[in-house]
């Protein structure tokens, strides 16, 4: 699957570059990182439950990455941590570094004289830079991508292949950017007039903070007068949708297919679910989990978990209720009415 | 935000090409389109709403967009017009024209000897126009675009970056295609055959009224035997799919994230809500709107507005609604049984 | 619409090689494939369904495909068979051949000097291939598609214009990719560190059967450990999300905008429906249907057809009843006391 070993280190020195305590031989050496499940000889895994205790007896892993509460659970070597799971994600990167890339600007590349490339960056084959954009240091430009008159792409980010930055727009340090993400079209605009629709210009712009992580295939709109504005940190997955006039707050993460209408503004620390919409004009606060599939029709106020989806069922089963839900105002009335008769019983 | 001042207007000068009347100092020159929270001296905004009379009471723009009822609302100099909204979408444009582009065929374009092109197109950096393409005048495809063998654009149409316009495809007049928009693949057509999938040719095209706007990562499948087609001055979003053969009437606005699937159609003047799922083989007549969210199982008749969303609510109260939705069928007979019995009583 | 005639065969040729009974003139010679109820002299058409025998009585075809339940259901020379709609899809293959295309290598393309290109490749212009890429025999890679590093693309594979194939990511024999679509972008793996999101290293492949089709802006995400697996004849429309180390069965048709989220696995000859959102870590059997619209928020164990939607009515309507379902718990508790009023009733 992977390349294997990309180098091998002891336990002792993952530790001594990530912290944890060792339990077992801190000399055994890793070289792969793989699930519980599938472990063998020379890789470390790591579990993050004491539901997968029974899988952790079984592994067949040198070495394991465990948190506390698992500290005596193996007797295989081990790094005991707080959050096993941060800790795998810096050990697998450790295990698995990027690719080397060539820098410097492929010769089927177009870059416009008024670009300005800092030092360090590699601008792959096909890709356009166009007039006044800003490319900081080390960023990568995958084949294929496009990026537009006086936009500016932040140093270390990495842009893949075929991806589109509109004009004007900004992302900032760190981020990466997937394949077929469309940053800056325009917002959905338009006024009716004498039936016909009449554009109505979008002049804003994206701005994109630094350590943002954009899916394949996610659009973010430019700002009709004012800025689409993401925050620091905020993670999209792929094939969102986010409107013009979107402000979303830091360390918010948005799971894939999720639709923002324009103008909404989500807080930071936020999880938005796979499909969920979001209305526009809405503002949502601070640590809102919005679960997968859910409509969100109005401004959430308060902290906390919030859903809206019919429960799936077997479609027979289905028909006959969802009918039904049709009718629940005259349930009610129905209702209402044996009630009525049941009071007036009593009176008597 | 914006690059700032490309000219600067009078309200007589706005109100001579525009029309509506001015009231106070005609003289009044404006450079910049701002919203009315954030207008400064200089800036020209607008209020299309009663409601927002307050922040026009605040706001520190020059000159101010307004309807015929706050005429009176305010006393810094003003256009007053039947439809401000459609009237801020005029000077918008005029105060932001759309930027210069040089005209020509990049030399890292790709254009086939047989295609087509009429005077004044601008062909960007790798763009490719395949065999036997038409290009009408004034028309603008983006770096990375893709222009299928036989395809046509009309005059005066914007495509953006990394498009791809299949072959046969035809786009009208001065439509605008955003990045990552595909227009012309397969639809989803095959036939099980013993038990493996048999693939049906898809040989119809698409073929695109003018004035079509076609947002980002929106693709639009080719017709199976006869042609998908989209009518004059549709709008579509971001993230749209419509399938093959269906057939979207005039002026009809499609928000982000819908799906339409195939052989569907959708009337004239009809406003279809994000991620609305729209079956196939339905009807929807003339000015349906569809809310957000909603799926829309069978065909619309009678023009209205039409929802089918699962009201969001907090998760634990979610929770407990949700079970009783597959027991609808329960309540109601529970409720059978109370009126019965009810009803003996009364008989008795 | 299409060419118009690329050929014509009689009905026994068409007999001759795809099987099925003659019924009239054998010599009948067709050039085009028609729908019933467009089809002209010259056309041939098909009827899969009975429903459709006034179209049939109607037609102006010059032959028709028949199931054995219409063999006499018309005088029109006819091709009787068992499977009607496979018959058409073979026909209509027949008499639009797919376009040549030069083999070799666009001078604007970009192979790489350690890519491996097997025979009768066909590169377009701004294709890239990237170091240690390995295309197989009669490959068609599109315009300005990027094959990345050690990729893998089986013979006989088209690849449309402006697709993403990351590192790696290995495509079966005869498949099919439709534009923007993008294979093998990372998963959306972070941990919470600290309040701050630290990316998980992506290091699966994704790994795709033969005889595959990937639609338009479809997006199938890497694993992050193991692989993300599509196996052989999966069929998947345009704009759908396939998340890190998900497993489809073969066979499977997926509609358009499904979301499925990561680790998810879908068994063999699923049909997943339009907007449907598959949940994470859950698993569905073989033979499941899920409708157009239907979140399935855990496993399905048993084959069937399931549905969740809520139905759509008139606004006004679904307002009033909307409301109803924060309240079944109400409801049914007030049905609770009737009942409970009722049985002390007949105790006494």
């Amino acid at each position: 699957m992977t390349d294997g070993p990309c180098g091998s280190y002891s336990l002792f020195e993952i530790a001594t570059r990530f912290g944890g305590e060792i339990s077992g031989d801190a000399s055994t050496p890793v070289s792969r990182m793989a699930p519980l499940n599938s472990a063998q000889s020379g890789d470390i895994t790591f579990v993050t439950n004491a539901r997968y205790q029974k899988d952790l007896e079984r592994t067949c892993a040198s070495a394991v990455i465990v948190g506390r509460d698992l500290a005596t659970a193996t007797d295989i070597p081990r790094i005991v941590c707080d959050n096993p799971y941060a800790y795998y994600a810096r050990v697998c990167a450790l295990l698995n570094p990027r690719s080397d890339y060539l820098t410097g600007v492929h010769e089927q590349a177009s870059v416009a004289e008024t670009a300005c490339l800092a030092e360090n960056v590699s601008i792959g084959p096909g890709a356009v830079i166009d007039d006044g954009a800003d490319i900081g240091a080390g960023v990568r430009i995958g084949a294929g991508s496009y990026v537009g008159r006086q936009a500016r792409i932040g140093a270390g980010t990495l842009i893949h292949a075929n991806v589109t930055i509109y004009d004007k727009c900004c992302i900032g340090e760190r981020g990466i950017v997937h394949s077929g993400a469309v940053v800056g079209a325009d917002g959905f605009g338009m006024a009716m007039d004498e039936g016909r629709w009449l554009k109505i210009p979008q002049i804003g712009r994206v701005v994109i903070g630094a350590d943002v992580e954009i899916g394949a295939n996610t659009t973010i709109d430019r700002g009709a007068l004012e800025d689409t504005v993401i925050e620091d940190d905020v993670k999209m997955d792929n094939q969102i949708q986010i409107g013009h006039n979107c402000h979303i707050g830091a360390h918010t993460a948005i799971a894939g297919c999720v639709g923002v209408a324009g103008s909404a503004r989500i807080g930071r620390y936020c999880r938005i679910g796979g499909g969920a919409m979001i209305h526009g004009h809405i503002e949502i606060v601070d640590n809102v989990e919005v679960s997968a599939g859910t409509l969100v029709p109005k401004s959430i106020h308060k902290a906390g978990k919030y859903t809206g989806i019919f429960p799936m069922i077997e479609h027979q089963e289905w028909s006959r209720n969802a009918s039904l839900i049709r009718h629940l105002k005259d349930l009610r009335d129905r209702i209402r009415t044996l009630e009525n008769e049941s009071k007036g019983r009593r009176k008597k």
